[in-house]
């Protein structure tokens, strides 16, 4: 493979499952930090060089770049065991990507980052109205991974997946964004166990 | 592979993508029709058994049922042209179907679900309050989109692929949602294009 480098801001959870993905697998990865709240991935030349759209992560592949952390996640994890074999199952563990990008990560992740880095008072008037929504949106994402994995121990399958990763990211720091983990017990176990996959690195690591 | 059942909403962009995937492909799809306007994927049968996040689409294949229109894209065009087969692409065909999820579905088809099926008189204070955000979002992405189709006939590689078929969905019916494509001379070439593909069927098909 290529030389890779992570174009991230660290304290990020989509930045940390593509570090996740490469740590479980063993590959190693070249950092470079943006201040997104300095609007450093704003710039020209981010703009024009790492990824038109102005986000982070963005995974660099020799001199291939690729934004969204999902779809590096799957250049890394190709071929790999995090990744089913099984057509359904192949197809299920997307279905719970797209569903974390959708239904969780702008609810559970926005209110990490409003309230976290942001802070309620530096908030602008649309975003205080979408306060409730959010909560509201973010604690049914919680309980639909709590009655999912009541009886599971991983999202797909019975071995841990792409699925597990991009939810994992924010959801083990979900308590930073003001949501009460101890009400969701199955997902505090999961989260416990993805804690001990072989490689596992720390958000803050 | 077993029989194909499709739980939808039938002028929903997101049901549309899984046809127009299944009609290139040649692949027969029954149709179940539910009036999400009426509740009709909130109630309980739905939920416990099609999906427990109470949306569509939802593909059944045989007695198995797979939610997110993207990861049933997927497993239908699963080894068939409709994905590249080159790692890097593949990925790039991921990182536009996640950002078409991620950038411009919230931003351009809620607006045409909120002005063309609920009128702007139904909405309520949180989502007025969100018109002008989610008007300028999906003009920064339809400009991306033209941006990125400027000097090219497709979104990957020099075919299409599920990136497309994800992306026209909405975009050709942006207009619905309060959106100008006159605009975005490029994104017109290609939706123009999109719909001569061999298979071809429309919305209201």
């Amino acid at each position: 493979m290529s030389s890779l480098i992570l174009h991230e801001y660290a304290q990020s959870g989509n930045c940390y499952k593509i570090r996740l993905t490469a740590a479980y697998l063993g590959l190693p990865v070249e950092r470079r930090e943006y201040d997104i709240l300095a609007g450093e991935t704003r710039t020209a030349d981010f703009l024009g060089s790492v990824n038109a759209n102005g986000r982070i992560p963005v995974l660099q592949i020799g001199d291939q770049f690729l934004p969204e952390s999902g779809a590096a996640c799957l250049y890394l994890a190709d071929g790999s065991a995090l990744i089913p074999a099984d057509r359904f199952e192949r197809a299920d563990m997307m279905r719970w990507m797209f569903w974390e990008q959708y239904n969780h990560e702008p609810n559970v992740a926005t209110l990490r980052f409003w309230r976290l880095f942001i802070g309620e008072g530096g908030l602008n008037e649309t975003q205080r109205a979408q306060l409730p929504l959010k909560q509201a949106a973010g604690e049914a994402a919680l309980a639909l991974m709590d009655e999912h994995l009541r009886a599971r121990d991983y999202f797909v399958g019975d071995r841990l997946t792409l699925a597990d990763i991009a939810l994992y990211a924010y959801t083990h720091v979900a308590n930073e964004g003001g949501f009460d983990l101890s009400r969701y017990p199955s997902v505090q176990r999961w989260t416990a166990q993805v804690a001990t996959t072989p490689g596992h690195v720390t958000l803050d690591a």
